[in-house]
């Protein structure tokens, strides 16, 4: 297994140098050997050097300052880590619209003024959805229990990640986005704290709670809930793999009618991928799960992983990850780094489409794969390709809050991936899906599930 | 009962003439003669004008309406509440501290960069108020059940009134604070959704939830969570009230030990206030409610009127509301409407003190008090002497957040009020407590509390 990892902005250093110009250029020449790339160099005004370098991780990181700690203390002031600096303090505030001026400001906006809005969603609740921010209010809910790749770590340190979430939230769909993190385990202590909330929100982004409980809490809130309910690790995720791997056929020339598609993962991003493809009608889907291929002889699957034996494997395959992917045309990658060896997809289709979707580090890195493969992507910024879940959950909710929807439905999710879809209408090898700071996407999407949500009959009366 | 009421900006009417200037000219005057306060004037660019007016009342506002209506709507374009215009779409914002400008700033802000964050945060939950905002966020959290004066009128229906309160937490104190309408009726249904939610935040500031749930969901809340829990109606109005009555009494020159202070209204505002008063060693503290004094011959007494039984009223008073003036030196009204008469102040000690705190119609109105009043405060911004919450919960939740506080001492409450005393230097009648605008008066209570939680030892490790 070979993983290559290359300079990423995430694991930048910022370094304070103060010292010569000789040994400024010594220090700079040491970095670029070191392997970092160099994003950034300018004079301080007290006359020290600011030098900002990527490195491929942590450990290269190490790596960096171990030489510089050469160049002597006196020389390299200062080393941080930028991603951790930017962190300080939190990523995202929360303001008043308006400033209060005087107290005429605070007689409206406040007491007594504000009683009389009160009273008026009193009298009829509807009005919330005019008179507070509900109407762009969304809850980025998360009990910590499976948070990026590292697991169950807790909310507190989920928290990052709901507030980064926020931040995209806003810049790409205008979103008020809350993160909240909570204590809470099970099934019914997260739904009750979910339900409690409600009022406060217009709709509930699920994130980073460890299946399979993610999928009964999700289906029971939305039941007792009149808010859409969305968890964005399985839904946001298929929206835009669905679009990618539509574009992919239409660059390979093939049906999705006709293909079969291997999933390896079947965690609440396989599933909800594989749910989606189905409903679109794709050929055959393929579930392969941590023991092997999911087949009816596999004993004590949970639902969901009976899904995949339900409605899918037609042949009945059995056998690992190499016996999955034999013959097939498209192969999803929502596991770990380097659970696929390259020259298994030898014997995949002609033409075959590889989606090594794991993150940093993808199932089998793109530079190693065959001539056979013919389309890739990856969840990285640094490759062509990016499935990024950013490209859905902004335009979904931004579509969602604006039809003012109760729910959000199979036809929504539909749409959205279409709209992602046609965004790229001459799809090609190395451009199936729009890039994340491509403008537009988000619109485009907001559009599609707003008019889906009316279509489909569950938006709130006016 | 004579209740006043003057024109307030709560009330306010825009109004959009399209008329010459005679008629422009009658319609202003019309409705100054109705009663109206004109406070802006301007001509629009399409040639017509805006009128704002600030009416006394909804009934007021109708009266103005009618008497416009006969101007015709060719000349009468628009007539909109200028309250509910500025709460359209809601009073807050949730906005990214730095925008994302490319895939750099991604990176260090959400995948791959803020997985190391979330790692550290897992490997040493303190760092979470490095690294996110939970070092300054504070939930406003309310289930709507005793809101303003509206009583309950549930958790939708509350939000104006939370973000309203998290504009002014923004405004004077800095914090971020996030409005939390909760669907939970039950002391159990909101400890347990508190007790969720309060790894997202710093320190959690209940808001009009009704007595007597109020008074064990705080000391619940404040058992099991190392974060301050601090309950407005109670405290903000007791620190604010103490420091008003320590004025007060320096105006007349009396002693508090001396001083017996009447409390008309014994729910969550009325029992703080007492606590906070024998806490300072006030002479004596008689408590009345709807049925009458609180005396010992009262059966079936909640254990927060029982307080008084237990504390105060030393004479063993019985009687209502008048018999409970009589002689004292401080008058607290924290009750309703007109519940006093004017007549009856008459009969308390020389030099009295009255706080007529109901909102927006006091007990009993400043200008009909007898001239042995000395000193009168109300709860409102058109009087001297405004007993506002908003100069004690942005300063108190400043200082905690600086201070890294686990809970909220008495001692702190102390500290606030005491700060918020030396606010005003040398006091008078008409000047015993800052204004709300006054630039200084959260930072100077910020510093009072922090340094408060220190010396109480109830700071988190840094």
């Amino acid at each position: 297994m070979t993983i290559t990892n290359r300079p990423s902005a995430g694991y930048a250093l910022t370094i304070i140098l103060e010292c010569s110009r000789a040994e400024l250029g010594r220090a700079t020449a040491a970095v670029l050997e070191a392997g970092c790339e160099l994003t950034g160099l300018r004079p301080l005004a007290d006359g020290s050097h600011e030098l900002v370098v990527a490195c491929s991780s942590s450990a290269h990181q190490d790596e960096v300052r171990r030489v510089l700690a050469e160049f002597g203390e006196l020389c390299v002031r200062a080393i941080s880590d930028r991603t951790f600096d930017r962190h300080v303090g939190g990523k995202i505030v929360v303001s008043p619209v308006a400033p209060l001026e005087d107290a005429a400001d605070l007689a409206m906006a406040y007491t007594p003024g504000v009683g009389r809005v009160s009273r008026a969603i009193a009298d009829d609740v509807e009005q919330v959805w005019t008179y507070t921010g509900r109407s762009n209010a969304v809850a980025v809910l998360s009990n910590g229990t499976a948070v990026l790749g590292l697991g169950d770590i807790g909310p507190e340190a989920a928290m990052p990640v709901m507030e980064g979430k926020a931040v995209l939230f806003k810049q790409f769909g205008g979103v008020d986005a809350y993160p909240v993190c909570i204590e809470a385990r099970t099934v019914d202590e997260v739904v009750a704290v979910a339900t409690a909330l409600a009022p406060t929100f217009g709709g509930i982004n699920l994130e980073d709670i460890k299946a399979p409980e993610c999928f009964e809490i999700e289906q029971r809130l939305q039941e007792v809930l009149d808010i859409p309910v969305f968890h964005d690790d399985q839904h946001g995720t298929a929206i835009v793999t669905l679009a990618a791997v539509q574009n992919a056929l239409r660059v390979v020339g093939k049906r999705l009618e006709d293909a079969t598609v291997t999933i390896v993962g079947t965690g609440a991003a396989g599933v909800a991928c594989a749910q989606l493809l189905h409903h679109v009608g794709v050929g055959d889907v393929i579930g392969v799960d941590s023991t092997g291929i999911l087949h009816a002889g596999r004993a004590g699957l949970t639902p969901t992983k009976q899904w995949f034996v339900d409605h899918g494997n037609r042949e009945g395959r059995t056998g690992g990850v190499r016996e999955a992917i034999v013959g097939v045309d498209v192969l999803l990658g929502l596991s770990g780094p380097g659970v696929i060896e390259a020259e298994w997809l030898e014997e995949m289709a002609d033409e075959a489409i590889v989606f090594a979707m794991a993150n940093p580090v993808p199932e089998v890195m793109p530079e190693l794969m065959p001539e056979r493969v013919a389309v890739v992507a990856t969840g990285r910024s640094d490759y062509a390709n990016q499935i990024n879940n950013v490209l859905a959950f902004p335009g979904v909710f931004r579509g969602m809050l604006d039809a003012r929807a109760t729910r959000c439905t199979v036809g929504m999710k539909l749409a959205a991936a279409a709209a992602l879809a046609a965004f790229v209408p001459e799809p090609t090898a190395d451009h199936i899906i729009p890039g994340v700071f491509e403008p537009g996407v988000a619109d485009a999407v907001a559009e599609a599930v707003a008019k889906a949500a009316a279509d489909d009959g569950v938006i709130r009366r006016r």
